[in-house]
């Protein structure tokens, strides 16, 4: 149904005229977002300020049968907030306001659109620390960390999103605002709806509050690199940590493509004879660090590494990290258009599916270079293209479906933490199995059952 | 509808005519779980083995409208596995094969009906650590685990059953096999079902098999034992641990009456002129584990402990670990029922609700002693009563609901680990409001259409 007259009167009474926008031009920032080739325009943008405003704009959509977008940063990379039919893109940003950092009870509470690093950092002034640290997260905000599960670096040690989320306030697409969870670390009083809602990317409910766990800020932290002459050898090394008993908080691999690329573009001094890169590192009490440092050292070296350095202080440990988090930037100079995936498959297999993408790129002629998580088996396959060049966007599109059918095969997933959006539907049905997405759309339907909120994504 | 037959007739042939029961004998075991108070006997008691035959069940079930309640051991304390409305009781034991120790991928998978304690101790044969440990777990199962999504002394520092669930093999009550999450700590493709169907007390689906994350095997573990004049003490002992920025593994209370009975029972040589005892344990590198435990007796000194004592080798430790796991046989010797609760708060309110519960008892004329998990606020007040005098049954549940009711005023809830069953369903609303209730119905449904999975219970 149009978005008639009467529909964006109500819209500018709900939250007031000034935060109301319908021109084209205003519509534009809003018809994409970070994920590529995909756009999808609203007929309207609207920014509320409170749970009420929220719960009148979801009745007014459910009763005239409006598309509603829900969006905080739009740093998603599925195409989760592109607003395919059109309607409301419901922007969240306006409500960003702290409401409780807790140190006695390591929890904070924060309004939806809050962005991730804020919370983190006034979390970390407490001496507290939130692990959950998605690569978005100087833009990405809270609520839509919550709302596509967000991962990050530290998973394997740490867990990702919904480890953390406590309780949730959300409005139902009927309008009716619920509190699930709440400042407990043990509760079973229902139905999960906590982590049911974390993931479900908006098209459940919208999320407009949230209590996270917090835990106490680990003492120390030290970081690692080591060169390998294959990546196979990486991973066999990464094997034989966790072997040890040892779950680092960091264990992150570059593939020779991406160390090419890096070293191009921020000049940090990396070996460019190498086949693989990993970085390691931990935290916690001094001694302990120190110790997981120095036996991930040794078994590097034992599985056939060329180099391995400590950081000798905390600002090489940064830069490191850095390295890594300058991966995405670096392979982005090489062409116009950067497709990021997150394919993922049970650790021991990574090297082997690597191999598998080398051999899929080098079958449709493009440039897929990998990085990612090697303690938790999620790899960013991301390929290069011209974004004028429709032959090998098209081919990119066919590579990846390649991928996601050998990650299912491996025992693995089409996405580990980005989300399925509208970029990845077409592939839940080979994952999930046809059951369980018909399972799916009737759940949805239990939340919403106008069908409103963020069509053509999860649960359609 | 009644179990006409012809029903029973094809009950036995999917199953076995070996594995059906009908007569009043066989029936009466299973009329009861571990609650005191709630009865409902099946019309048959059914044993399947295979995924496939719990299928052939269900969709027998839906068809005829039978009611089925799934049943592992029957240790649950929410009568969850009751069958008030008679039909199918689905006992799921004999499925009881570990499938996989997996020490590369740090993940277990097993049949739904092995007992946790065999699945944590095949773990541990193999250097790993499955961390939720109930009360229940030498009895019950990981099916029931998942289940009730199970807590146990480690909550704070490890959290619970559903932070370790990777995936499950679920059967819909329609007769579908599903396979939700997987082998991967990272996974959002599609709603996170893993997460729902945990804590869904066998009210959405019946779960057949499960996958679950391992750590490694700590290198150390300890113990110590605080006494305070005090429960509020204790309490204030507990904050400043928490505020030192030390998560230990274990933080358990008992007060008085709790250390009274216990020592009755098992004669540790527990001090009986102390108001509370904390129990207190870490686990992690030695030399984390010495200092941790010796910083938390210097805060529990600093915050009026009469005695602190540090248990001098594991057999002390375990004997320790021991007492505290005796308080709930040594409270059942001083009467022939015990009805023990699981009311949760945020935890610097421990004391005070305590206090509460106190108050509540001495109303009622009742002997209510209290323990728990102080670490996660997670009381157990165990009211002892003559199981013939329906009078004092009577306001031992009165005073349970104002228990709750004083709970959910500070922020907590009905329940932290033992769920809502038939035994707190009427609480229920008061905790999460009509409108998500009604919510849960509709998500009930979404699975259920027609009702016949643990009628009575969650999402009724």
């Amino acid at each position: 149904m149009s978005l008639d007259r009467r529909a964006r009167a109500e819209l500018a009474r709900i939250v007031g005229a000034g935060h109301v926008r319908d021109q084209p031009g205003d519509l534009e920032p809003y018809a994409r977002d970070a994920t590529p080739a995909f756009r999808g325009a609203p007929d309207i943008v609207v920014w509320p300020r409170t749970a009420e405003e929220v719960g009148a704009i979801l009745r007014l959509a459910t009763r005239k049968h409006i598309p509603v977008v829900p969006r905080g940063a739009g740093s998603n990379l599925c195409a989760a907030t592109a607003a395919r039919d059109g309607g409301i893109v419901l922007v969240l940003t306006r409500m960003n306001r702290i409401l409780e950092m807790n140190a006695e009870e390591l929890l904070a509470r924060a309004e939806t659109g809050v962005p991730t690093t804020v919370l983190a950092d006034a979390a970390a002034a407490r001496g507290l620390l939130y692990p959950p640290d998605p690569g978005s997260r100087t833009v990405s905000t809270i609520g839509g960390n919550v709302a596509t599960c967000a991962g990050g670096l530290r998973g394997l040690k740490y867990g990702v999103t919904r480890n953390y989320v406590l309780g949730l306030e959300a409005v139902l697409p009927t309008g009716e605002v619920i509190h699930t969870g709440g400042r407990l670390w043990k509760d079973v009083a229902g139905y999960d709806l906590t982590r049911l809602l974390t993931g479900s990317e908006g098209t459940l409910a919208v999320v407009t509050e949230v209590t996270v766990a917090l835990l106490p800020m680990p003492a120390a932290t030290n970081t690692g690199l080591a060169y390998f002459p294959t990546l196979a050898a990486a991973g066999r090394a990464v094997n034989a940590v966790i072997a040890d008993g040892i779950v680092p908080a960091t264990l992150e691999f570059l593939d020779a493509k991406c160390i090419g690329a890096v070293e191009e573009y921020a000049r940090l001094g990396l070996r460019r004879d190498a086949g693989a890169l990993l970085l390691f590192g931990d935290d916690g009490d001094a001694g302990t660090v120190e110790k997981h440092l120095s036996r991930i050292s040794e078994l590097c070296e034992a599985n056939g590494a060329i180099e391995v350095t400590l950081a000798e202080n905390a600002a090489r440990s940064e830069a490191l990290l850095t390295a890594r988090r300058a991966t995405l930037p670096a392979l982005s100079r090489l062409g116009s258009m950067t497709i990021l995936e997150d394919a993922t498959v049970p650790r021991p297999r990574l090297a082997e599916m690597v191999d598998r993408i080398d051999e899929i790129a080098a079958r449709y002629g493009l440039l897929i270079a990998t990085f990612g998580h090697a303690g938790d088996g999620n790899l960013h396959p991301t390929c290069v293209v011209d974004q004028h060049d429709t032959a090998a966007i098209e081919a990119a599109h066919k590579a990846f479906a390649d991928v996601f059918a050998a990650a299912i095969a491996m025992g693995g997933t089409i996405t580990g933490e980005h989300g399925v959006g509208a970029a990845k539907l077409p592939f839940l049905t080979a994952r999930l199995g046809a059951d369980q997405v018909a399972l799916l759309r009737r759940i949805k339907t239990a939340f919403d059952p106008a069908g409103i909120l963020n069509p053509g994504k999860l649960g359609s």
